[in-house]
């Protein structure tokens, strides 16, 4: 891990998240996690981090869709070993059979704890929701 | 705020929310959050206490519908005098003009602080979707 403050270290972690999904790099993402992660989004179960990877994997193999996205940081709280952010996150997904792409906007709320000198996502509140158009 | 563990107050505070929406205490709701809480969903912009205070005046102005609902806490940590904890919510709201009851389940992902020997909820991710039928 690169030095500088807590803040410029989960910053970094949430540009590499942003690379590595956008690269398909599913085992680079899984190493920012937590062994203990978990996922909330609208409409499912809670999701642990052997649930996330199954359905990255799934995803990959099935039609390998390419991803691009944005993040705005809007706020970071470190707190000891913990911290907390919320991200504005747009991310466009775009079947790799050619098909329309679709838009997704809205917030993350995460819980990330230092572990062995490394921040990690622990907990992941996910709000996307489709764009029309 | 009474006696008993950082976790039982936190509780109390879920019960206390609980009981406050369904009896249309809007000013306790209020009381039970930080002057500059954050509340995020899916497809809308985020919102800050006023905003919440103003939603939830103007829905018991309009037809002021019941609600109902039940609060499994599924985790709650802390952090000195912060705390995270996640909850799997289930909510029932009934126009009171006697139209069809809505239900509404999933969870939220909320970030708490204690200020002055109190807890108060400082940021809410809610994840919460419509159950057909």
């Amino acid at each position: 891990m690169s030095g500088g403050s807590d803040e410029q270290q989960i910053r970094e972690l949430v540009s590499t998240w942003m690379a590595a999904t956008k690269a398909g790099d599913i085992e680079k993402v899984l190493s920012l996690m937590s062994d203990d992660a978990v996922f909330l989004m609208p409409g499912r179960p809670a999701m642990d981090k052997a649930g996330f990877a199954a359905a990255a994997r799934a995803q990959a193999a099935k039609d390998a869709p390419s991803f691009d996205g944005t993040s705005e940081i809007q706020e970071i709280k470190v707190l000891g070993d913990w911290a907390f952010m919320w991200v504005k996150l747009s991310v466009i997904m775009t079947p790799a059979a050619g098909g329309r792409s679709m838009k997704r906007e809205g917030y993350t709320l995460s819980i990330l704890r230092k572990q062995n000198g490394r921040w990690r996502l622990v907990r992941d509140a996910n709000m996307l929701a489709p764009v029309p158009g």
